[in-house]
């Protein structure tokens, strides 16, 4: 293959990805694939012969693009899955041709990591010493990178190395979330080894917050009965219903119980630009240790996660495998971000996170998210002014929690509705919108990411939720 | 932005990729950045305003690209780091577009990770049952992925459930690696809370294999302590000397004791696809799991790593969080990938693995592999003939383990001399080659995975040893 056929089949791609985001915005939202499709995809053997470039890509635009998830339409509502950012689409092509592992040393990746972590801080309002975090693939990742810092910090304290020694060395670790925690914080707690018995969930008010007396209580009844309360998880915006802790209270406690205060931004930190819902979030900046999303509400593209601690050296002590006395310390240096997470070879996420940062500006970023909040607003009050939808929980961010209302329904075949309303508004193909429970109630969420969404896209939502639930009641 | 916008710059951007690689060969493999190009990057202040598509990428083409890794050369011979597959670097582009996330659902991205983890079992002949693998972010998350399922089995097999009620409930789990086992082992074992004193170094043969014999005195040891041997880990290839451990024997102590082997093959275990060596691997298809590396010698972009389970029941059961009786069996289904790994949001990958594996084809990716492998026997010769150099280990995959002998020096001096070779040649600009311990010893290590690379790439990497060590010298 020369030179010129590599460009020939670049800009062909480089068509196929234009005309698929610029016809996006006709088509279903999503479909289900037919048997075919799908089969093609799943059962295809692998090949013994090669293809060419233009071949291939001929096959991606005929048997892959037409299939999305989803995400990327202005109708798309479900979860927390943003549309890629152009300028972080393009980066990536670029990253991928460089092909550096932004593990250490000395090129372009590893310095613009440094850089973008930095911005990332700042966006949000998080303290940024030098080394104090890392991209990650999401925040399922960044969790994992923070708890293990903040279990080994507290075995520290109780005396205990537990990266040499485990945790059979030790009483067990109590950790203290909510219901509305996102189960990524348990599947953290579990892989390291805590138990997802010692995570307790403390009680939360009427809004969705966490209560700090509820905690306050639950850490005393811990510490009676023997145990090592060490880490409590906040949420800055919940999945279920975009809820924001009440983060000086819960820091408050942690001072003065000696505990890691976790914040998971994961969807919502970058919320804190918007002006008009700032205040929610004061006090973030006190926590030990946030995970966020550039791949959510900033629209970089799939993957990109961060882990932000306040201390760096808590990371370095976690995971560095290089004997402290072998570290290159000279001029301050840092060392490799292998030594403060958990992959060794480490893609060039950090060139789509400063395209994405870069093309919208601070002000513009503000812009969008400041939009979706506003739109989450309005949907809220044309849920709440319609007869047949009940809003379920104040719209602190931009995730509106709401369900169907029908009349001469309650109690389980309520319930029994509106667990199946999602699917069945899925299927029409206008609009996507997810599901979830909220305590005992089954609900439809419905998570406002992109700026492109207009006024007119939410009331089509619910109109198309009122015609899926006539569907499903005839 | 306008669709046409977005065009113009999509082609900008594919040109400047294409100038790229057509133009690395002939730049020195790496450079020092100097002191203004990396505080650019290091120091930028997060910008207040945007700017246009057009003038990021020019910002990028004159900022980032010149100050890539280095990988991608074909006389680059650091540590495993592969050049791009010109497909898998379109694929990506493709594949931000869409940008889904491929934890489950019915798109494209989820059953088309079914089939490549699938084409990837295949090529290194590993059993693959339903579900029995996912791609990951490299094989450090491949290998914490696979000892979780290990640590969890082991427990299960003691009577707890380590999800729920953590480690401290059992005695100190062991397990058996070597002492030329990757440190993505230890890390992989402290993060899941067992302790790096719990990992054993079992004694190798000269050959820097795993001596069989010694692993049963270890169990042997440890069982008579009260310990619970549950892990052995052998290497498809180790990074220091590309050594495979003899699986056949392991893989009948494991049976007759219980343990769960585990093999990385990370950098080695598509050296199976070449007739060659193909013999070394016998019985690797025997490991309870594999944790292996498309983004090594496939040349997939960064990131992408693989883990294959022989039972997929024992992955859903140690990460899934949907409980059994809300799971979607129907029609077999295998529900999420996130209920089989760590990641919840997880980027499209497989269309990457999917276009290299593709666009080479089996027999392609065979005759690369090939090429590799004879290049280094022939770089193993022209070591072993050349008086100022020698080499520490028979060739047994595609890395060749050598130091400089320089006459009148050994011990500490010898050591020292070729602790500073690496970043002396590396200066030099014109080959990049990487050091490591082996035992005692400093030695340079050159890892050929570029089909691209020259018998000239081989002598002019002697040359240049020879050349840096003269300058060290004098
Ligand atoms: C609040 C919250 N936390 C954590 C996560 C998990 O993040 P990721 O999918 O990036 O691993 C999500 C994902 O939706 C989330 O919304
Ligand atoms: C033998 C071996 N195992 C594990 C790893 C770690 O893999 P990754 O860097 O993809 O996490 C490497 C990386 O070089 C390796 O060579």
């Amino acid at each position: 293959m020369t030179a010129e056929d590599f460009r020939t089949s670049a800009h062909a791609a480089a068509d196929l990805v234009t005309d698929y985001l610029a016809e996006l915005p006709a088509r279903p939202v999503w479909q289900p694939m037919d048997e075919a499709a799908r089969t093609a995809l799943l059962d295809g053997p692998l090949p013994a012969e090669g293809r060419p470039l233009d071949d291939l890509l001929a096959a991606i635009g005929r048997d892959v693009l037409p299939y999305p998830m989803g995400n990327g339409h202005p109708r798309f509502f479900g979860w927390v899955n943003s549309a890629p950012a152009p300028a972080g689409v393009l980066a990536t092509l670029v990253a991928s041709a460089m092909n550096p592992s932004s593990a250490g040393g000395d090129h372009a990746d590893v310095h613009l990591e440094r850089a973008v972590v930095r911005w990332i801080a700042e966006l949000v309002g998080f303290p940024h010493p030098a080394g104090g975090g890392l991209l990650t693939s999401g925040t399922s990742m960044a969790t994992i990178v923070c708890l293990a810092a903040a279990r080994d910090r507290a075995a520290r304290r109780a005396g205990v190395d537990v990266r040499a020694d485990g945790l059979a060395a030790l009483p067990p670790l109590v950790g203290y979330v909510t219901g509305e925690t996102h189960s990524c914080v348990r599947k953290a707690a579990e892989l390291l080894g805590l138990g997802s018995r010692h995570l307790r969930t403390v009680a939360t008010g009427p809004d969705g917050r966490l209560d700090p007396d509820e905690l306050r209580a639950a850490i005393e009844r811990d510490r009676a009965a023997g145990l090592l309360p060490f880490l409590a998880v906040a949420s800055a915006g919940t999945v279920g219903t975009g809820a924001v802790d009440p983060f000086e209270p819960i820091a408050d406690l942690c001072a003065e119980q000696g505990l890691w205060l976790h914040v998971d931004g994961a969807y919502g930190a970058f919320g804190r630009l918007d002006p008009a819902i700032a205040h929610r979030y004061a006090g973030l900046e006190r926590a030990d240790s946030l995970a966020l999303d550039p791949h959510k509400w900033l629209g970089v593209p799939v993957d990109c996660g961060c882990a932000l601690v306040r201390d760096a050296g808590e990371l370095r002590a976690t995971f560095s495998l290089v004997p402290s006395y072998l570290r290159d310390e000279t001029a301050g240096s840092l060392g490799w971000f292998s030594e403060y997470g958990t992959e060794q070879t480490r893609p060039f996420r950090a060139l789509k996170v400063w395209a994405t940062i870069a093309h919208r500006g601070r002000d513009g970023l503000r812009q969008d998210i400041a939009r979706c909040t506003a739109l989450a607003r309005k949907l809220g009050e044309l849920v709440a002014s319609d007869e047949e939808l009940e809003l379920l929980a104040e719209v602190q961010t931009s995730i509106v929690a709401f369900r169907h209302r029908a009349p001469g329904l309650d109690g389980p075949a309520l319930d029994a509705l509106n667990r199946e309303l999602p699917a069945a508004v899925q299927r029409r193909g206008r609009v996507f919108v997810t599901g979830a429970r909220l305590g005992e109630r089954e609900m439809l969420r419905a998570c406002l990411l992109n700026a492109a969404t207009t006024e007119d896209d939410l009331r089509l939502l619910l109109a198309e939720v009122k015609a899926a639930a006539r569907e499903l009641r005839s």
